[in-house]
């Protein structure tokens, strides 16, 4: 058994940490911190932890963060980078699922996030944990950058294209659409029931931070600098992210299907779909699987490929606990057996 | 472990007694039947349940069911009666989803489902499956009638009232809501996404099929024959039934809260909840739980009592399984900890 | 053409006053409020008043809301009653749309708002808006106390029952469900897109502002001061009230349907629907139309009324239209021709 | 006055025709067929109509459309192509919803309808609706090919690029977003509530049968044989279609929000939006606009263009009347006034 804290368990991620988490047979939750909870039953908030083990949330500044062996950040950024230098001398294991280490370069992470970096000098001994790419330095990391939830669906998609060059580096587009617990749980008046129900809008056309995000991926995955364009869109469901994935194929391309196939067959978490497919955000809902659909339209010279995730568990907090799974040793994927519920 | 097998299993319910089942450890479930999609893979039709244990859907007509020791049926009514005489005789256990054995007047039964009983013999030694009820009778029975998602939800938040006679038995009011998959996995307009979302109305108001079982129950609790007045209505959701309950205090009556909490103290799946709640049936989607508050407004001479479940697993599979636990003397919460998933 | 100005025009209700406004034949919309978007044009804010004729917010203190002819205030209670007065005395008509001049007893009012009644004087004068019941005095009327949207859907449902003395004036139970726009375009927690969808639950129990209300309404009709449950829904729809509606029939209650058809014949925008229908609030979306629909299950003691409306119309804009027509001696429908979109 | 009749009524873009043409102050609706509904009051139907014209169904084999000066085809494909001969020669003006006389290659039409075309030697005379590149020959059209809802969405949004050839034709891609009203009133598993909600699926990828329709005209504007990636998707809401779409530019393109202002100056149905909008498919719905917003994403070299509609206004009722008016001289934009409805 483990100690594990959660930092900003009030939001929906952490929220997410706190479900798995609750039924990780290594886990043990002892910390959960909500500045604005502070001190209330976590039930009183999420009424559906109701009748599991009694959590009360901390205050951030008070919680003896340093006795946990693993601490999750789920947190905007700029919280993590504050204090991971202090836990990592604790020895006390970081997986952050905000964005602080996530960009190798700190110049394009601060135009994009807007804030300067607090401790630059981390940022290379951060692993960026999608496991399907980096598992064997996962295992040795102290610090997982855990990616964004458009990074992981859309970079899962492209992943054995660009491995294998059969596509033109220039010409990925991802056009990808989120439930809206993707926007986090703050009262907005862009997450109101009334503005997003019964709508569809794209946001953020001229620059989405998870960009950089994933152009930085797709390019040291394909050894080019990617040509990237990423329109992401809003879409009135609470949770899933479809990404719709273009590319020009190359000359070499072959049989697309088995590419996939193989690329995957070892991953427990990516399930490729048969030919001619077409995944539901719904069908993982819940789960820490990447549904992939492999498409060559009339047989054309375009690729497409659709990507389902759960935003909230393989984009976010199931994620994060397979990265914990890596880390400490444990069956990668243990706790994250949980079957869709559909309807 | 036994082995279990299912009879329409293809509809929401059957789909989630799957979903349940293939993660009880005592369970081995060995056969799901359905006419419509006979021999085809269980998760092409419900590709939720990719990367679980591959499942065939077989014909009802050549199920070897005999071999089974509990056969849950997830038909509609008019199949299960003419099909368990059989399956008893060959030691069978029956747990039935459907309303076939629900109702002890078989002519009351007659009128409201239209068709005549094939089996009316077998009435008194079919259980009514409400654990909360009768769950030393469950536990010696051969013949489950599970109750209904409407009557589960409005019993349970009736029981302790009309038990101690605190509430005028004329006066008993439901106004229960629903979510669409209460009205079955078929085809049909009014459950078309476009009727549905972003509305809601009443059905049924003359005589729903759930008033007799409600109206059943209830007077036999209470040792008179209730006056119920029973309105249901369709919800854009999915899952998920909401009983607002109505009844004039008797003179008795005193503190409402506690004798809820007392009656219910030691029920693993009735959670009673603090003074001045207001239960979401999100808080129990996917889960086996009833969350029940009691309100008494303005002080007044009425109560006022909010139930919630989700209709498909307490008011359907779930406590259909409950009800397998129970008479083969597993544990009886096994293989129903599911935390609820929110958002 | 009358001027007319709208205080509070960025909310849904405000909004929905210029929807209707824009196309009255005898309206000139010539100021529109906003604190938040001040100088902004009203189609940045509302992308689908885009095409339209060009109207730009303006600070509510700045406003020269004396040259008006005719006021609305979309405000949150508490902002009318202080400007009211000064309007009145310019000779301007107010239409108020919030709650300070709905209840005649200050004392009640000011215990269910929480703040002093700045303009106690002007309570008598101020007629309540419900043309089914009001309209000789509306027609002379100053200033009108718009009704709140539950009460509106309530009121016309119990009408003819409590008129006629057919019901028992302490049997009244409403239990209403209503669409997310009727909390307001404000950004919190409990409006969250996640955190209402897929779910339904009961709110304020307890006390609701709205019950002073319809009590002290449905006490005026019926001469006795009536017993009234009213319990409130939040339902995962934008826009709609579905008030379902029970009561004791008295011993001379006779055939319901007529006492439906025979008052509300006259009413253009009151549309009792034949036997055994079940109205949806879809019907009436965007519409300034009540239906409502006649129950009396198993002919037993109860009767069951459902009535539909708009919340932010029948509810709000479209009715305080109504009353701006009958105070200006306009067709009462004009600009109220709207048919429902459906799906 | 024109006496109009609709063919196949009871579906969502003959009620939608019906909503409008209720108020269109030159259209007199004087047949609506249905073979399901024959006889039936519309208003049983569609209790939306209550309070209108009332209206009754007839059987299409009995109705006199020779009778009419305009019949509207809202029936699946094929039906119209058998009866539009004899309303040619009777002198009724046609206005066909359907696909049957969209597509110019006969051979093209039958593989992806897979029907035989019964009236071939029409196909030439037809007119395909689209009046903002096709007006003046519908002023002299008998016979008008109505565009589908994803052509007129996709076909908006690429014009000014493909006629300016500012685009590369072979880089044409789109990914669109539609409303499940696209899919009819058609009682399917797939237009079931639960299927489709909270979730959202693309579908088709392999070949959709408005592909060759938007080819067709995008290779006649573009004057080029286009390549055309198109992948349909499924959303959770009930109408609007969201067309996201991307091409590569060519090495003249400059200033690409001028070229759409002035090529859509004078259109009364297409607004284009300032720069860095992002078109919601709310702000249009029941309305015939189209939103047009574009972008140019890190000032690269790949151009995205956000188009919405409402698929069954612009992109199927609306549109039909707006060349209605065209054909008859009416104004264009008569009894297409409405002001979207917001929440």
């Amino acid at each position: 058994m483990i100690n594990v804290g959660i930092v900003g368990a009030a939001g929906y991620s952490g929220a997410e940490l706190i479900r798995i988490l609750l039924t990780h047979p290594e886990a043990n939750l002892s910390i959960v911190t909500s500045r604005q909870y502070s001190q209330e039953p976590v039930d009183t908030v999420f009424p559906h932890f109701r009748q599991q083990r009694k959590l009360y949330f901390s205050d951030p500044d008070e919680a003896e963060l340093e006795h946990c062996d693993v601490v999750f950040f789920a947190t905007p950024h700029g919280v993590a980078m504050k204090q991971v230098p202090e836990l990592l001398k604790a020895d006390v294991k970081v997986i952050d699922l905000s964005a602080d280490f996530r960009i190798k370069d700190i110049e394009v992470w601060e135009r994009y996030y807007g804030v300067r970096h607090a401790c630059p000098e981390l940022i290379n001994d951060a692993v960026y944990g999608l496991p399907e790419v980096n598992r064997s330095v996962i295992e040795q990391a102290d610090l997982v950058a855990n990616p964004g939830c458009y990074p992981t669906a859309i970079t899962l998609g492209f992943l054995p294209l660009v491995e294998q060059g059969w596509v033109e580096p220039d010409s990925l587009i991802a056009d990808a659409k989120s439930g809206v617990s993707g926007a986090g749980r703050q009262a907005n008046i862009g997450s109101h029931f009334c503005e997003v129900q019964d709508s569809l809008s794209a946001y953020k056309v001229k620059a989405h931070r998870h960009w950089p995000e994933i152009h930085q991926t797709l390019s040291l995955l394909s050894s080019h600098t990617v040509d990237l364009t990423f329109v992401p869109h809003l879409v009135p469901m609470s949770r899933g992210i479809h990404a719709t994935l273009y590319a020009q194929l190359g000359v070499d391309a072959e049989d697309l299907q088995s590419i996939f196939d193989e690329r995957y067959s070892n991953e427990p978490f990516v399930d490729v779909l048969p030919i001619n497919s077409h995944p539901k955000t719904k069908s993982v809902q819940g789960t820490n699987m990447c549904q992939i659909a492999v498409h060559r339209p009339q047989r054309g010279s375009k690729v497409v490929i659709l990507s389902v995730i759960d935003n909230l568990v393989k984009g976010a907090a199931g994620q994060a606990i397979q990265n914990m799974n890596i880390m400490f040793g444990f069956p990668e994927t243990m706790g994250l057996h949980a079957i869709a519920q559909s309807p």
